[in-house]
């Protein structure tokens, strides 16, 4: 295929995914008035309800009809491990916050990411409540619905405010009170993926939580087309695989972090 | 005067304030694209703007207008003490949550009450940038914009989030860290005014954090029209003079923190 082809395929996959999101999205706003069904999974403060499930296979079910060879990463049903990243992997968080979809019925997000052997090509996070879908990646750049964004300045770490998971920062787990309070200050949404919307926005200049693939992957896909760099906290590259400590940042404040607080 | 007419004085004085802050919120919306003069106050993370004076400037002009003889109790421009609420005092925060406003030009609150003889009247948060204002009072109820809400439901500590000063969790100042860790989560949002309306909404179940009286002067009068209950963090009343710890919760969440955490 020459080039403009390819773009040609590309745009229309992005319009493709889109119109699963926005669906992904009315369903769950259909589901707002009624009682959820909710069960815990690893402790009381990590729920799972229904309409996570069904909208991951929703997504899942959309996916499979298009690209039955493609494999699949994500939050519920046993999903959650891919150790081989080679070909095209989807990797979906069906409602990331879902402690802030259960309580409030807003704060959510809906994340997909498309990698290809382990590179992130493509990146959808929903705020399905205010309907800001931000979008994108190397071949596009970043939009938020049809308006593309132009890269937040780039502060300092001491100029900005920084997203930052309440535990890591009371127990200052490799240094996160340390960084917190170099910044302007720290603050906490309940939900990765509006963590990442702020650092598009240029809202925040950085994040730090424990996060698993699927928190990330659509967020780290966007953000580096903004140059935010991101790695484990202990500096280690992402691992796809499994819970670890996260972090993203500004390039000046990554690279503060790193040479104060990664040893 | 008889009842009804007491009532349409009500009414009018609702809509006069109303009217001024919609216009307070024009003003600042209309500075967003600006440079901001932004000077410290006490200590890096403590600012002020340009933006926060001129909007408190605007808000007590058209206060004494109307009522020449009013006492004024604001944040800014040394009018930061009233030894002695009788009669009518107006409580004003030009701009809450200033960090936010600064740095993310959404996220802030302008805030408004008014006092009598020591007893909140009316109070007005109005989400800036949403352009969402809560407003009501004893004789009102609890409105956003032209809708009445009704109160939510009222869980106990642990089956709810919790808004939460990051500091204070931090250093468990007076047990807010043993109360974060009893609650379902804390998010940490860095305007008091956003904090008092997720009260509102029922997305959170309380609020701790350390408060001059315009932080919570609006907020107070609002949230006890729903139940909420409030005070210093060490059980005593609140004083309107000066910052201090201060606590709000749904009535089970308070006893509950009464009960195990307040000696």
């Amino acid at each position: 295929m020459n080039n403009s082809m390819e773009e040609e395929k590309s745009k229309a996959l992005v319009e493709l995914i889109y119109s699963w999101i926005q669906e992904a999205g009315s369903r769950i706003r259909s589901h707002l008035n009624e009682e959820l069904t909710v069960s815990t999974k690893n402790g009381r403060d990590d729920i799972v309800t229904n309409v996570d499930k069904e909208t991951q296979e929703f997504l899942i079910r959309k996916i499979l009809e298009k690209f039955p060879e493609d494999k699949i990463l994500a939050e519920e049903n046993g999903l959650d491990r891919c150790l081989d990243m080679s070909g095209r992997v989807w990797i979906i968080d069906p409602i990331d916050g879902t402690l802030n979809f259960y309580f409030q019925r807003e704060n959510f997000a809906v994340m997909l990411a498309l990698y290809v052997d382990g590179i992130g090509k493509l990146g959808f996070i929903y705020n399905v409540m205010r309907e800001e879908l931000y979008w994108g990646g190397a071949e596009f750049g970043v939009y938020c619905n049809q308006t593309k964004l132009s890269a937040p300045k780039e502060p300092r770490l001491e100029d900005g405010l920084f997203g930052m998971n309440s535990a890591m920062y009371v127990q200052n787990t490799l240094h996160a009170h340390d960084i917190g309070i170099r910044t302007m200050g720290v603050r906490t949404s309940g939900c990765a993926g509006l963590e990442f919307i702020s650092l598009l926005k240029g809202n925040t200049i950085g994040y730090i939580s424990n996060l698993s693939p699927w928190d990330y992957a659509a967020g780290v896909v966007l953000s580096h087309e903004f140059g935010f760099i991101s790695s484990q906290l202990n500096g280690c590259p992402l691992s796809f695989d499994g819970r670890e400590y996260f972090l993203i940042a500004t390039s000046p404040a990554y690279e503060e972090i790193k040479g104060k607080y990664i040893s």
